[in-house]
């Protein structure tokens, strides 16, 4: 082997496996015209091979100096200048076959708040609604099905929607956001019930008003984690 | 970069990250004049600097061509002659500095039946008490504890002590793996009423006899998943 081999072997990753991180971002969208808020996320479109043209997951290199999460943090910057309420590890994926090259994907979620996510735009990137997207490059439908999977169960046990809302919220945009989660309605009473016994609300004394009657705002309770995490919380 | 300085840098890792596969791998242990089975797992001893002769998870490098589980599974089998009941990916671990070079380690978690756990013997394995561990290599005692975490979480919302447990087993054999996951005592009464209603137990017609009154024997009901993974079951 000569010495432009080797640096171009490296160069093209053919003989090594590469670390890459991506994250999958839900936040919420209220379309024009419509009275329920979406579930989306951030798409990139590719401007090279492999896939050269389609949409992928935000992400890029891991730096051998950075942290796994700091490179979620930073890809995510980097490609739609978003910064999340919430990030998670989803999982890693490393199927051989699944990238011309042989790349192993340490994939996180995030949650990003409605008003945020539409603060920022940057070339190359569009929003999609979650439950139908065009194919993606790579292995990134699964991907995505996997972290809707993840968000959907996590929605059922934890704070976790607290993520998409802003610090005070009423109990119909709560709700709304758990049916955007789950895709589907639900009843506003059973779900008045439901959330009001389980604690994690606390009651302000502010009021939304406008078009409907006044309707009081909540407020998470700051002393439940948003999820629990267990030892790798940090 | 002379072709020497290429070779050995990628020899000892220096200028890349390097992706090893590493496996928390749980079974149960009844000790001599123990009545009550102990929640063990088996750690391999380092040959080799860093670390040189401290106890470490079971594991190796991830091959060229070979998907992630299948580097676990074999990693697994060369480091301890053990093939799992259950495996499932636990987490990547990528800090900086969890090694002298730069390595993410994927790590799975799995579940061995006891008497299987007993039929091999390697050199440099040895099993310990998952409850009193001694300082591992690395992160590992970090990685132990998240695995713990995982399993004492999953054991409350599915079949997963399964994993652990014979086709055919006692109520309290299936108490008793419980009660060395959760690392406590659980009311016998109580844990029959729970168990019994949740409706994945079917009861056969055997009984297990010796000391004591015969008890009877169950198995699960295998229409129903040991966990659910969602859309990366396969």
């Amino acid at each position: 082997m000569t010495r432009t081999a080797s640096v171009a072997s490296a160069a093209v990753g053919t003989d090594v496996t590469r670390v890459a991180v991506s994250t999958v971002i839900f936040s919420l969208r209220r379309e024009p015209g419509e009275v329920r808020p979406t579930l989306v996320l951030p798409l990139v479109k590719r401007t090279r091979d492999p896939h050269e043209s389609a949409w992928a997951l935000p992400g890029g290199w891991l730096d051998i100096a950075e942290n796994l999460e700091s490179a979620a943090s930073r890809t995510l910057a980097e490609t739609t200048g978003l910064s999340p309420s919430y990030l998670e590890q989803l999982y890693a994926f490393g199927a051989v076959d699944r990238s011309p090259t042989r790349v192993v994907s340490i994939v996180y979620w995030a949650l990003v708040r409605e008003d945020i996510s539409r603060t920022e735009s940057f070339e190359n990137v569009a929003w999609f609604d979650a439950a139908s997207l065009p194919p993606l490059a790579f292995d990134h439908n699964q991907i995505v099905g996997y972290a809707l999977w993840r968000l959907r169960n996590k929605v059922g046990y934890s704070q976790i929607a607290h993520g998409l809302l802003a610090d005070e919220f009423t109990l119909a945009e709560l709700r709304e956001v758990y049916e955007a989660i789950l895709g589907r309605r639900l009843d506003p009473a059973n779900f008045r019930r439901q959330v009001e016994s389980a604690d994690t609300l606390l009651p302000t004394e502010s009021f939304r008003t406008g078009s409907h009657r006044p309707a009081r705002l909540y407020r998470y309770n700051q002393d439940v984690e948003l999820a629990d995490r267990g030892p790798l919380a940090h």
